[in-house]
């Protein structure tokens, strides 16, 4: 990795930055034995998209901003590889938005939730964000899902109006969904069940939609809500595209 | 794991399984730290196949089996992931096959080369398979790469003139056909360089090819060459099959 550290340009950097800080993740106990292979998943299909933000992902995540914006109690939900890809970044949009964190896990164990907190707490403490991380202490549970898995927040994810929640599984989005809440999920797979069920779903790699939406911000340029945006056909939009792909390699 | 390996009916069964290996396989010491990221690619692309042998990829598998049939020196070449993910079924076709396996690994370590070895061996005695396990004595070299992955054994791969290699990166796939060699590969993806320049490729899960070949040898139905199969025909229809799929969905 050093060598490609030191070199932006080089074709593979963004990949294998990513690859690099989910190895550190691991090192540290954040990510689950899955965490690797589903990570895998993801750049097989980032492949198909061209490792790009495409046009109809990037109006998904104008429109995710602008419900985060609009929120009366957003919140953004954390699992292991949200935290290794992007931790720091996602902590400064929510100092921006003005909302807090919650860690959200799928395997729950003590020694996961410490190592998770303790990462996002040294990078809130070194960049100076304000930002509350809720997670270790969960009060309420989510109506329809079993186990360890249903814990949250009262006054994090169970009382959010609007909740961004990265890399979701299916059986929470759905839970989620049927909690009323207007849920934003950032999926690669546009025929996952998560990207069929959620309202905003952009199809597109985490840590460019994290960096998407923080240059919106920065530059302050607000998306407002558009009541024209429909999530159906921008996911047959990427699914199009990946046939083009397909087909424009041959 | 437990519960899934009692059930082989359960939809995921598979699937799960070849995970469990990995598990399994990672606590030997068998894999590279890329090994699971590897075999997540490849699920999506499973996936996007339907997680079923299609029928070209069966007419290829047959091609490859008739290759191998046909060859003066076969040699199956193995990586880690083939190792974990059917390293029993692998013996057993190169038993029947009569010809050695190679281990070649692209991040060569004495500790994982002797991981591999001993996992093979012990169930090449545990099944008393009469098959010669090449490798811990690297004595030659595949011209054109660099590095500790160029070793190879002299009356393996280097002296082949037919050879299988599940799961092979680009680099060296090129390599081996640069030698003037019969290259099969199983590749889940038909667009990698390694699917486009092999001289046959099964786009198909690894598990599933080898029990399909060894489903073949012990019904005795042998595959004959045919002088009609087209390798780029194979691979548009897998891409055909994949855009099918993604059209049926929406």
């Amino acid at each position: 990795m050093d060598e490609i550290a030191a070199d932006p340009t080089h074709p593979r950097y963004q990949s294998l930055l990513m690859r690099h800080r989910l190895e550190e993740a691991e090192k540290k106990g954040m990510l689950a034995g899955s965490a690797l292979i589903a990570h895998g998943r993801g750049e097989a299909y980032d492949y198909l998209l061209g490792e790009q933000t495409i046009p109809s992902a990037m109006l998904a995540t104008e429109q995710a901003l602008a419900h985060l914006l609009a929120a009366q109690h957003p919140v953004i939900s954390l699992n292991g590889n949200a935290v290794a890809l992007a931790g720091k970044e996602l902590l400064h949009l929510a100092d921006r938005i003005g909302c807090p964190v919650e860690i959200n896990i799928f395997y729950r164990t003590p020694e996961r939730m410490s190592a998770l907190i303790e990462h996002l707490t040294e990078l809130k403490d070194a960049h100076s964000y304000d930002v509350e991380i809720l997670g270790a202490q969960p009060d309420a549970r989510i109506p329809g899902l079993e186990g360890p898995r249903a814990n949250c927040v009262k006054r994090g994810i169970l009382d959010s109006d609007v909740l961004l929640v990265p890399l979701e599984d299916g059986d929470r989005c759905e839970a989620l969904m049927a909690m009323g809440k207007t849920v934003l999920v950032i999926d690669l797979n546009p025929l996952s069940r998560t990207a069929q069920m959620a309202s905003v779903t952009m199809v597109d790699e985490l840590s460019r939609v994290v960096e998407n939406m923080n240059k919106l911000l920065a530059a302050d340029e607000l998306p407002k809500l558009s009541h024209q945006y429909n999530n159906e056909l921008s996911l047959q939009d990427s699914l199009n595209h990946i046939k083009d792909f397909l087909t424009g390699n041959n």
